[in-house]
Parts: C-alpha cells; sequence; structure tokens
C-alpha cells in the first residue's frame, strides 16, 4: 500500500522526519532552488529516486489540489524505535539477534537482508539514516515480504546505537575481511547484533571501535570480498547453528 | 572482453552448441519464420535476451559482411566439461566441492553464487543448458569477476550428472526445503556436490530422486524460503567450516 506527501514543505518536513519514501516526483519544470533545492539535496543522500515528470501526472496522483509540483510517494511499513526493538526483545523468552547495516546502499541487497532476517528470527533490522538506501518498493520487492515482519529501526549515528546495544548486554559481532579471528570462533549464544559494512567499503573505523568483537568470513579464492547479503547470511546462519 | 557471431546459421549453429552467448541483436525488419525463428525459440529458452534494433546498428558491430540482419555478441567464458572438471579436482589435494544448479533463471542469482563459489573455494559450477540463465554480461558483472575464476559446466541433464557424480566418489546433497535433516547434520568432509533448485521451483523430483541426502535450512520466520543465491551460501559456508 502507498500514500502520497504533497507540496513542497510536507515533504521536505517528512524527509527531515525520516518517513520511508519509495520515490519523489518534480515537476519538470520546477525551479531548483530554495526548499526544492534541498528536497532533492535530502532525497540524494537518502538514496530515494527522484522522478522529473509532467505536472499532469503528478495532479494525476494527487489526493489534495496543494501538491505545488511535488509529490512524495510513501510505503506504509513504518520504522520501529530503538527502545520499543529492545521492549519487544525483552518480551520474548529468547537471545536478542539484530543485524546493524553500516551505509547499505542497494536496495536488492537491503532486500535481500531482510529476507534472510526473517529466515534465521532476527528480532530487528538496524540500518542508517544517511547515505543508505531506506525502506523504498524495491526494496520491499526484494524482500520477498519479509519488510512486513522484520522491525527496522533508522538510526543517525552507529557508533552511539552499538554504545545503547552493549549497554542493553548485547554483543557486537563486527563482520570485518581484515579481522584475524573467524566468524566461527565467536560465541552467539547469548545476545547478539552482527554488523555488517556497506557495499565495498565495510565497517568505518569509529564503528570498528565500537564491535566487542571483529570476526572475518574465510575467502579461499580471487575474489576479495563476499556480496553484503551474502556476508550476512552466513553470519547470521552460523548463529542459528550455534543457538540449536 | 566481447567477441561477435555473425549470420543466421552461424548464430544459429553457436546456441545449439551451447556457446556463452550475452544477447543477440535481430533487425527489426527480420522476417520472423525460418532460421530466424529458432534463432528465437532456442534463445528465449536459454534466457538469453534478443534486442530488436534497426539495421545499421548492427552493421556497425559486425566484422564481416555477411550478417544478415543477426548478431550474436558472446562473452570470452567458455564452459568447461565435465570430465575436465573432474580431472582439475583430482589434480588438486583436496575433497571436491561442486554446486550444482537446477534451473536458477535470475542472472542476478548466478552472478552472486560465482561469487560466493569463488570465496567458498568451489571447483566448478554445473548448470542447466535448458530454461535456465547461462553467463550472460549480466552474469558476468553480478560476479564481481568470479566468472573468470570459477570453471562452469554446462549441461543437458542434470540427473544424468549426479549419477556421473556419484560414480566418481562424489556425495550428492540437494538443499530442499521440505527435507526433514538439518544441512548442518551432513559430513561434509568427503567430496561434495551441492544442488541447489531454481526460484520458486525447488528441486525437481527427479533430481531430487538422485541426491544421496536431502537437507533443509531452518526457516525461523514468516516467509517460506531463502533466496537461492543465500541458500548456495549458507551451504557451502557450512562446508568451509566443517573442513577448516
Amino acid at each position: 500500500m502507498t500514500n502520497t506527501i504533497e507540496g513542497r514543505n510536507p515533504v521536505l518536513e517528512a524527509l527531515h522526519s525520516n518517513r520511508p519514501i519509495g520515490k519523489i516526483l518534480l515537476a519538470k519544470n520546477s525551479e531548483r532552488h530554495g526548499v526544492i533545492a534541498e528536497i532533492i539535496h535530502l532525497a540524494q543522500s537518502s538514496a530515494i529516486p527522484i522522478e522529473y515528470v509532467e505536472r499532469p501526472a503528478i495532479d494525476r496522483l494527487s489526493q489534495t489540489s496543494a501538491n505545488q509540483g511535488v509529490l512524495a510517494i510513501t510505503i506504509v511499513k513504518e520504522y520501529a524505535e530503538l527502545e520499543e526493538l529492545l521492549a519487544i526483545t525483552r518480551s520474548k523468552n529468547e537471545p536478542a539477534l539484530y543485524v546493524v547495516l553500516d551505509g547499505i546502499e542497494d536496495p536488492h541487497n537491503l532486500g535481500a537482508i531482510l529476507r534472510t532476517a526473517d529466515a534465521s528470527g532476527v528480532h530487528g533490522v538496524i540500518i542508517r539514516e544517511r547515505r543508505a538506501v531506506g525502506l523504498t518498493p524495491v526494496v520491499e520487492k526484494a524482500s520477498a515480504g519479509a519488510i512486513e515482519y522484520v522491525p527496522v529501526v533508522s538510526v543517525a549515528n552507529i557508533s552511539r546505537t552499538l554504545e545503547t546495544l552493549k549497554k542493553n548486554n548485547v554483543w557486537v559481532v563486527g563482520i570485518d575481511q581484515s579481522a584475524e579471528a573467524n566468524y566461527t570462533e565467536i560465541d552467539y549464544k547469548p545476545a547478539t547484533a552482527i554488523v555488517i559494512g556497506g557495499e565495498g567499503k565495510g565497517l568505518s573505523d569509529l564503528v570498528k571501535k565500537n564491535c566487542d568483537f571483529l570476526a572475518s568470513i574465510p575467502m579461499k579464492g580471487k575474489i576479495a570480498s563476499l556480496n553484503a547479503s551474502v556476508a550476512a547470511a552466513v553470519a547470521l546462519y552460523e548463529v542459528v547453528r550455534q543457538r540449536i
């Protein structure tokens, strides 16, 4: 299900408050300064696609008469709050399992990770608000429906979030291909958060410093890294294996 | 690197002999019967994209003057033969590890599986000739370069290939979500082939019957199956874990 947010300031507001937006339609002849420039900038930094269309295409989707040539299509899935996620997990009778994504940019990867998260019993996925993909329609599709079932928290600062998790007795394990420890050597039976870096970039130094453990997945061939969604799956199913 | 095959009969021949073709260009005004109809049919059954373009676009790519409005773009990677793969593996001082794909149709999945195959030390990937994607440019890109390093064998009949593998002392393990055994219960230290079914379809009954073991990957959520490339990765890294 989709919904619309219409007009310059409502769309800007929605971007600032980090509502899950699938795409933004902009009239082709819009002047690209002021609020519109800010909308374009924020959308780009959150990897939200912008389509430049003729004004009547926007008017057809518009549910008000005040779209000003700007319309954002939201998807119904709302982000969860971190506190909410911690509370949900406490109510379950099993050790927490979270996935933290430090800058995934490809919607297919985020969708695939949500699908695997559902399958492996993850309690929630934590993503970065900026320079990362959010919950877009492409993510929804790639998740094969899992987007409906896995709580997703969007946070401004991954490092601070890791600190909060650690205060809540969650062990934070970063998957980092330069780490000496093999990911299978870690004990995942206690509450655990698996941290996965962005495509091609891996974990940032600050995030690495905030992990309790860093571990690598063995690479036996010539390619230097696994796809991010594959790395997440391999680590998550090692958690499942250990917790049987 | 790419190369071209030009003219009606050479392209038809290339399709029959299962050369790795990235795409086929057809002049828009070609008559679509006879050899051309056969080319279209074979291309579709092998999931090779056809582009209908103006004749001068074909002439520009043509290296002969005899393209007849039909040009196939091949990719340089050639398929290996099964016997060759078995010989390469025997020359290595480690138990064989193969991946057999029973009808993967999505080039992104095949590319992702090749990338994971390289990373997990797979000796070769065996794919189905018909109703499955072959080595296309999209697969090449999705493999992040791994297509260059992992031998790929294309076979007419997966069941018969499994019999050949078994005669060569390879244990054949099918990943099948209806199986009772957990994939982690299998001993992967001997030579092993992991069989993965096509997207949404899983393994065919005949293929299942030809497996030594069937095993499932636990699904703890609401979604019924894993993405095919994720299932392959989870199984392959369990092999790596057991063989450390």
